[in-house]
């Protein structure tokens, strides 16, 4: 009874997050869009501005709300908030107004968490793809951050966009750097995911490598083959007791009744 | 009775480490604090100052006392020192003035030594935090270092914490970096662990790739199933040869006395 | 029928591959003459300087021909677009004359997709290989791309070589760096090639000690000794049964005709 | 015959790397005092600048001889010169003059290439001493480098420790960074090598990752367990054989001889 509730409630869950996969994703580019915008093209009209932050505020509910909803259908509710504890921080956290670019990374977990599947190449194109969305949004964040302060060094978005490459692959000329403390925050956490992206890019060519090239590949195959041929031994075995045994049969047919 | 001898010291080693676990953990904090006040609030009465420097000379004498009992403890002295070596360089360095941070890293080391247990989680835990009181701590520390001079470029705390997250991820954007020499040393030591934790970090992702995506995970499988057919296949073959020997007893009861 | 003609397309490709082999070579060669030439040497009369032009369309010409060819030959079409995917975006994409540098890429990779084969000194040396000519580009297009410019600070080729250096290790001192659109965007590409190498060199170094002090390495050498042994333990038990059936055999030619 | 000779050779050039192990070591550490002096102390008076660079060259040739010694004793000599190529050039290359630095990474290498065995240990031993040699020599060089030009900010030998270190985590600030074209290529060597020991750090914490915590190990644990029943089951099925010939032989005793 109880497996079949939770059963069905872990049914009633994936059948939510199937339904509600699309529209999120519409959401995210709405979102996306209602976060550039402003900052891409500061001279818009006022007007333009309240409407990109209530597309924010909009999407942000949208976000809370399916969060909760999935919490309510979820069978396991602590189990839940344990595997979604992640979301659940990325969902709080913009409410600080510096990391409301945060937001957007929301917006891609919640997505991708759907989406992702466990094959490498799945895995590596979610991770491109974060990768992607991740220098486009930190860029726009920066900018955002740093545009205000008079002595800053990045102006343009191109200025953001180079500034995030350097950071994220370690390079760092130094050439561009933030100087706000809501930029250098978002700096801080382009340094975490830099270094967790090229943990990832050389882990999974590490992996690749050894699959490729490694020894115990071979060593594997070969002991492979020694068991095929005990098999084989083992099988030759069982037929000729299987003659002993007839010959066995055979012998005391002809043996004397005594 | 050697055997006994030395099981009753490993013994009596475990009970004092479980015993003080706590009141280490407890020495740490207040070290923390006594490093870090003063060096956050210089403008304190200097009272305070001495409270600190008392408290840090407390704390750290309690820290030698530990290692000392352990060792008198320890039923294999010279293998305790030899696996404790880091531990007894960590405890001594830091009579060097420049290298006062150590301390904590010392505490941190001990503390942990016992904590960690040999699970992946654990240890990942154990690293992310030991990473996160390293900023803490460098930052304070060179913090305190570059404050002296006057044409230093790191002047608060959080220029210090963004220097050390620049220098952690190998960022170095150059916008500050440590001018005196106790500064550069600290940041040497810094880029040393910075180099150890993306290390790790990649090692830890690349296992874990190896772990979910590997070729090898399958062929084990495969070779594993192999070898339980061969087991089926023996199994059948001892039944049969029991059949075998039936028969040939119930040959003999039927066969002539002669 | 169908599958003849798909080999047969594979054949016929594999051949014009072989074919065309050396010829690539020679107008990958002729082609970097042509585009370093007037990078190194500007004050060259115009004539070279529209001679070089008139090289590089050329051999961009040809690679496309060999392309389209290729394809023409492919047996699966739909396949060969979609594994050669990447070539077909490196023959692209310069059309944009910033990233004309690439043209370059486009020759290395149609040349060495050919030679490369799966052993890991091959490989290394692929990529060896693939890193030098990168170095030597990049210093290129980056020097002919900041020269236009009043407030570069990449002058020399030897400042560009150095550049590329310090950026494709990830060192970025920042005492060079490009300052123009198209610069920069070579810059972004590099970034991107000296993580990819980093996490290469890596990967393979992982793989390499894997191979060479694992305790999978030994694990596997004993298991395989022990299915050794299983080995001639069966075979023991064969030869066994051998006897015991000529026993039998014997047996019978005494037994007694009823 | 022939193989007598070879084995000889190779017992001959053992014998004699046995013997001059201890007299390399005196030539290297003696060379680096004559490399070093000059440079830390550049006020010494001319005599002595001399007696350096004649300890120099002593050492120097010292270490071609040593070498045409090995290849006159080497049984294979075309193998010895493949595998001993990268000797060859580290030996050869100093005579350019800005490269002379490499004569100690040349010398290192003599020596460790007979030092360094398969263990683990024995090669993070090996690389940890190489790097620490490496950081003592790099700055020796680019100070020796850019103290000779007026606008170098590399000025002390601290200066000069501090920017190898910066270069070799691939930090690099750059506030203190080679400005003279022999400094710069000392520095490239020195990024090429920093990459490497990063590889090298990464690789060899992934493999005591996966050794540690991988599921391989326990999969390996599980066959070979597996095995070892199988082996059992195998012993028990040949006693059972033993007495069913027993049995047989008990039973033509008792036959009637007909």
């Amino acid at each position: 009874m109880v497996v079949d509730d939770v059963d069905d409630g872990e049914a009633r869950l994936r059948a939510w997050e199937r339904r509600t996969g699309g529209a999120l994703t519409v959401l995210g580019v709405l979102f996306l869009t209602a976060y550039a915008v402003p900052i891409l093209s500061p001279g818009l009209p006022h007007t333009w501005h309240v409407a990109a932050e209530a597309a924010e505020i909009v999407t942000w509910t949208a976000l809370g709300a399916d969060f909760a909803v999935r919490f309510r259908l979820a069978a396991r509710r602590r189990r839940f908030l344990r595997t979604h504890l992640f979301d659940l921080i990325v969902l709080a956290l913009p409410v600080l107004r510096p990391l409301r670019a945060l937001r957007l990374v929301a917006i891609v977990l919640v997505m991708h968490r759907r989406a992702v599947s466990a094959t490498r190449l799945r895995l590596s194109t979610y991770v491109g793809g974060t990768a992607l969305l991740l220098v486009f949004v930190a860029s726009l964040a920066v900018l955002d951050a740093e545009r205000r302060s008079p002595d800053a060094n990045i102006r343009s978005y191109f200025d953001a966009v180079w500034w995030t490459m350097t950071t994220l692959s370690t390079v760092g000329y130094g050439d561009r750097y933030p100087t706000t403390a809501e930029g250098r925050v978002m700096a801080m956490v382009l340094m975490v995911c830099g270094v967790g992206l090229l943990g990832f890019i050389t882990g999974s060519l590490a992996s690749w490598f050894i699959d490729r090239f490694s020894d115990l590949e071979q060593k594997e195959t070969e002991t492979r083959d020694d068991v095929a041929d005990l098999l084989t031994e083992v099988r030759k075995l069982r037929t000729e007791l299987g003659t002993v045994r007839a010959e066995l049969a055979d012998l005391r047919s002809v043996a004397p009744p005594g």
